[in-house]
């Protein structure tokens, strides 16, 4: 990274995009100095609050639940105006602390706000159900006029040309699009840190990531700043910034939700495939927005949808789950551990049944993902960044490193991920349970640069199950959850994972655990996630 | 082509392999050299009735629906046994007649039948839905201890070690497996003819093919030798055998029916799936097929099918439908063209509203479908022929000429295919079309060694639509149907498709048309297909 503002070169491009970014906040929504939190301050969570510098109305609404706000603005409560400044304002405060945001859109969205107040008021009827809600976007969402960078400084200053479906579908529906938000370089870093726009800090800790790739979007939502974001998942990318965050993210299976006309650096790979879900504070949110999405006939619009309408599920009094305590690679840390231990136990005081899973075939669909990621010999990602000389990141060094796979090998390759999921299947089948808890992730809370592990979330991209990141309602509390026990290490991997445990480090931070269900089992892991919420 | 009986050689497996077949045919249902129709006898469909060979049960049998054998086994008016029986020995005579079978299960399908009677005799109940209907299937089908060989010298005796899920479902339904069908080498010409087994013909006039690659199973059913079989389809290979055979097939989207553990010689291509799917001389057992299998849950044994129960569809007493004349490619030849101009006619004389369908897009679908076929270099397949010397055959040169396209290029060519099924979605959409009438294939009959040109099914392989080819109920007359317009070719592949045509050669043949219906709407097209059959 060692060359510096040339025009046309990735750091000039970066430091205009970054200022057009900053001046794109108007001058009322930059903290004043004065009450800006210093460098220092690790968790800025309170500032809304504690700064003054937010109304009553402001604070109610950005504290709202989902359902709330539609409720407010089609009772007129609230205009939808309203609530896109209270929102464009706190994330205007999660950007400046955090650098989550990737593009603020605060003037169209409050025109979009002004003509959904004139269609309610004209009509006294909604344009759809989600008339008046402001939702985040992940950047690779495209909209028309508006970059999506990923990240990548060649794709500045390329303004979409038309929308993502996701995008189309919301719009329809009334969503109003205020923000989008940061991710790592081409999404496939489990951190959010690129060379456009740097690095976005965890709100809670800013010592920590907020995880990766939809980690500008767990970020903001952690802090306030956005109801209901929209994110992508293709090895954990939702899962895990919202695992580290704790907040709610709903990894739905491929052919759910649109995924087309979204931007990707892997254009064309369908191996594994990427697919969008929901984040949010609450699982609320996330049901509205799978229940909505779904029942907009979203295969009309994507041919690679499924025409599959949303199923009222009931998964009856008692679960029959399977607790994954470790994946045969790498242990959960002591707090994940001790938060395991804990929700199996309230789950069984609850009446549920709760079986040991053993981790079989998660390496081997571990060792299928990687290879899937970098089986073009990470040619899509040069093509992206040679332009413009920008460097590799050394989180990517897989890409740098990678040679072209060949069809051939990639054939075999899937072969393997079929059997796999075949497998799979059967010892769920064979076990009857209704679904799998295990970690998200290994750690609670994570140093900038330390994030190693994606295979609590991946494995399950490559046997394309539902499966929902919830937080378990407690935290990380240094004198309980003392370091590791160094003593016989599953892997490499663990021993480096266990080592940087630091008790300290991530004391106070929120434990969040994942429910698995099976393939298109989105309502399921849904009603599950929300009687595992009652049970504990 | 040149080396001849060296053991171990793909000649000396290959005579072993045919005797083995002749040899399983027990000396009663080989057919007396007396009654043997000669070589010069092209239609040999009357055999049947006409020899005085079969008895009047065997003909019944033979000649019922489904529903009807069903029926009469549950009510004891016919024993499974019988029924198998007369099916083996019409299968047994088809193959002298046609070489359509690749395994001749007869005596274990007798056992099952044994076993199906005394169970219904203890329990007064059928095991499940296909209690005692002999169901056929093709040869890449795996069924425990048998073979599947593809039509390759090198997988003969390696007998199955799985059976197929959809062999599994069907089994746990009922059915009784009998016979596996010939197909071409690789299942990869649109002709029925292999290295192992030979020339498929077809039994309305042995100078024709019946199509490929389920070409046996088309032989088989358009000569009574089975009620319902089941086929696979990646670029018309349901469709273009039951097309030129004037019988039904049904080609699901991927994902409704299952496809696990079947034997493919491209194994782990991904880019266009493969599907199975029914062939019948009625669209009831295609129906019978398709309701059982979906109702039998196939996404609990294959990890690749939806969630997606059958649904009751109603399309309304008036159908609007697209109907495309020709692909842009080639035009049908004047009979085909001529059962489409008769068929539209009806339609629109039965109040359905029929519009004119460009053919957009047809010709780069049909361009991505050919190059993803070959992407591997023809590694695959190659490395099934070396070990036995067996010879490239001329159909297949494509393979031995490809060269490898690499996973960067594979992922671009996916994203043009994603691209085209996009436009064709909102082509539809925009039209409003209940669906697509076309032709199946350009000619409604093919001299052996002339077949050239898949795109009116293939198309739809990329799109994945759902589609039925159905005969409409005429057949070719050299007194209509004259030489084709020689002017004004769409491209070569049309001039020679034109020249090829002979209305002598061909006089007599069934004509049959496609209808395609949108992605996994498998209820559709079967509604549809008999609301155009009432017009008919």
């Amino acid at each position: 990274m060692s060359q510096s503002g040339v025009p046309g070169d990735w750091k000039a491009i970066s430091e205009v995009k970054k200022k057009a970014l900053f001046d794109s906040i108007p001058p009322e929504w930059r903290i004043p100095s004065n009450i800006l939190p210093p460098d220092t301050q690790l968790d800025v969570t309170p500032f809304p609050v504690t700064s003054g510098w937010f109304s009553e109305q402001e604070l109610e609404i950005t504290a709202a639940t989902a359902s709330s706000i539609l409720e407010n603005v089609h009772t007129w409560k609230w205009s939808a105006q309203d609530v896109t400044k209270a929102f464009c304002k706190r994330a205007a405060a999660a950007h400046q602390l955090t650098n989550c945001l990737s593009e603020a859109l605060f003037s169209s969205a409050l025109s979009r706000a002004r003509e959904l107040d004139d269609h309610l008021a004209k009509t006294s009827s909604v344009v759809g159900p989600l008339h008046g809600l402001p939702i985040s976007l992940k950047d690779n969402f495209n909209i028309i006029g508006t970059d999506s960078t990923v990240g990548l400084a060649h794709w500045v200053n390329k303004p979409a040309t038309h929308n993502s479906a996701v995008v189309d579908q919301l719009q329809d529906a009334g969503a109003v699009f205020y923000v989008k938000t940061n991710v790592p370089t081409a999404m496939m870093i489990a951190e959010t840190v690129n060379n456009v726009f740097g690095r976005t800090t965890n709100p809670l800790n800013r010592n920590l990531t907020s995880g990766g790739s939809s980690g500008g979007e767990s970020a903001l939502i952690a802090f306030g700043g956005s109801v209901l974001g929209v994110g992508t998942d293709i090895g954990g990318s939702l899962r895990i910034p919202a695992s580290l965050t704790g907040i709610f993210a709903l990894r739905p299976s491929f052919g759910r939700f649109p995924t087309r006309g979204a931007a990707s650096a892997l254009a064309g790979q369908e191996a594994v495939h990427s697919v969008n879900g929901p984040m949010a504070r609450g699982i609320g949110e996330i049901e509205l927005f799978a229940k909505t999405v779904v029942e907009l006939r979203p295969w009309e619009r994507d041919p690679k949808c499924v025409p599959l309408p949303w199923r009222s599920v009931n998964v009856g009094p008692k679960l029959k789950l399977g607790v994954m305590w470790d994946d045969g690679m790498v242990r959960p840390t002591p707090p994940i551990q001790r938060a395991l231990r804990e929700v199996v136990e309230k789950l069984r005081k609850a009446g549920h049944e709760i079986i040991d899973w053993a981790p079989e075939l998660h390496e081997q669909a571990l060792g299928i993902l990687l290879k899937f990621f970098t089986a073009d010999g990470g040619k899509s990602l040069k093509a992206i960044l040679e332009p413009v000389h920008e460097p590799v990141r050394p989180e990517m060094a897989a890409y740098s490193n990678a040679a072209e796979l060949g069809v051939h090998a990639l054939w075999q390759l899937q072969m393997q991920r079929s059997t796999v999921c075949h497998e799979y299947l059967n010892r769920c089948r064979e076990a009857g349970i209704d679904g799998i808890l295990c970690a998200t992730t290994p750690c609670a809370g994570v140093e900038h640069g330390k994030f190693k592990h994606v295979a609590y979330t991946g494995v399950f991209n490559i046997l394309d199950y539902a499966a929902i990141s919830f937080p378990c309602g407690t935290s990380v509390d240094k004198a309980l959850d003392l370091a590791s026990d160094g003593s016989s290490p599953l892997s490499d991997m663990d021993r480096q994972v266990q080592a940087d445990y630091d008790a300290s480090a991530v004391h106070g931070m929120p434990m969040s655990l994942q429910l698995v269900a099976g393939r298109l089992e989105e309502e399921k892991v849904i009603e599950m996630t929300k009687t595992v919420l009652r049970a504990l």
